[in-house]
């Protein structure tokens, strides 16, 4: 169900910043504040976040501004927030336990409700509440508690196949963490590719810019 | 000295990807593809692939394709990444020594040579062979060793007011997973913002086009 079809990508990747921007807001006790301050806060002009907020039926009034919490709370519902997708997270190396201890998946849509991993001293221990199983029992997990979304802490060279399989057993999100771009072919499937080293070298070329 | 300061950001941001895709290329052994084969694989266009690279000189030549080793190459001194610089990676909790351990900062650019946190727990502990440090020898250290670039994996509250140290002690790039958006109102400063939670909410509004 495209809810927002017509809002481009780039616009959507926006919203979670306003978000946390919003939420900071409220935390600090402001409720109610002007497009142009909230620029100013979010290093953005005052005429960009109209046309952003505009994509969704826009929410200030002439003169007044924007209500915080409205605004915070349509945003949410606009990123589908309470969605509680239920999630698997399959590798539970060092960054697969990091991502599930430290990410809120619950204030983010999601639901984390198995984890898997391939390795025997892995399997067992518990992340978050939950034991770690082995790879092995993916497929009837997935037959029984159905999630819907997958985030993948697994070597490049086993993400594909994966998911593939996955897809198969009605995984319909990625979150990869993978160092692979996973194929983006199949019709229907949400895919987020997260690669830190990418962010790192485009830092790298930043600095080159101004260091001697 | 911007070495290439007419080039746009969003070019730039692409071109850690097409080193990826072009190393594991070399991997496989292929060092030669026509830019369509490339386009295909990289889910871009020909012709988006030609402007990204115009935009350094361009490395194709007609009727040939890209030598991969070449262009690799030429990404890899584009981006700055035999450039060693100097970093400290500040908090050393479950996700700085996730990061500390798991990114090839030596290939991206960086050397780390320093890791410091507040908590006593943490203080003497060994990471990637680096004894971490306790933050009161923050100040030392920088006067002695210069280091340019900073991880920042400390939490929100005190991201700004280190940074700002940071940067009186000549820091000159963050990268930084506070889950706050550093400041960008230093001059000659070097910034790369990871919002984890972002991209998760990001898959979030996807799913929920796709999904009941």
């Amino acid at each position: 169900m495209a809810r927002y079809g017509d809002v481009s990508i780039s616009v959507i990747k926006r919203m979670p910043r306003y978000y946390r921007f919003l939420g900071n807001l409220m935390e600090k006790g402001v409720h109610r504040i002007s497009s142009r301050e909230l620029a100013h806060i979010m290093n953005l002009t005052a005429s960009q976040i109209r046309q952003d907020l505009n994509c969704f039926g826009g929410f200030g009034q002439q003169g007044y501004g924007y209500n915080v919490d409205a605004l915070h709370h349509e945003i949410g519902k606009i990123l589908g927030l309470r969605s509680e997708y239920r999630t698997i997270l399959i590798g539970a190396g060092n960054l697969g336990k990091t991502i599930a201890q430290q990410i809120p998946f619950e204030h983010s849509g999601f639901s984390l409700i198995g984890v898997f991993d391939l390795k025997e001293d892995i399997v067992g221990s518990t992340i978050r509440g939950l034991e770690v199983q082995p790879i092995s029992e993916l497929e009837s997990f997935c037959r029984k508690k159905r999630p819907v979304a997958a985030v993948l802490c697994i070597p490049r060279e086993a993400a594909q196949e994966l998911a593939d399989k996955l897809v198969e057993l009605g995984i319909k999100g990625f979150w990869n963490f993978s160092h692979y771009d996973l194929s983006v072919e199949y019709a229907n499937v949400a895919l987020e590719n997260v690669h830190l080293v990418d962010s790192l070298m485009t830092l790298c070329y930043k600095l080159s810019e101004i260091v001697e």
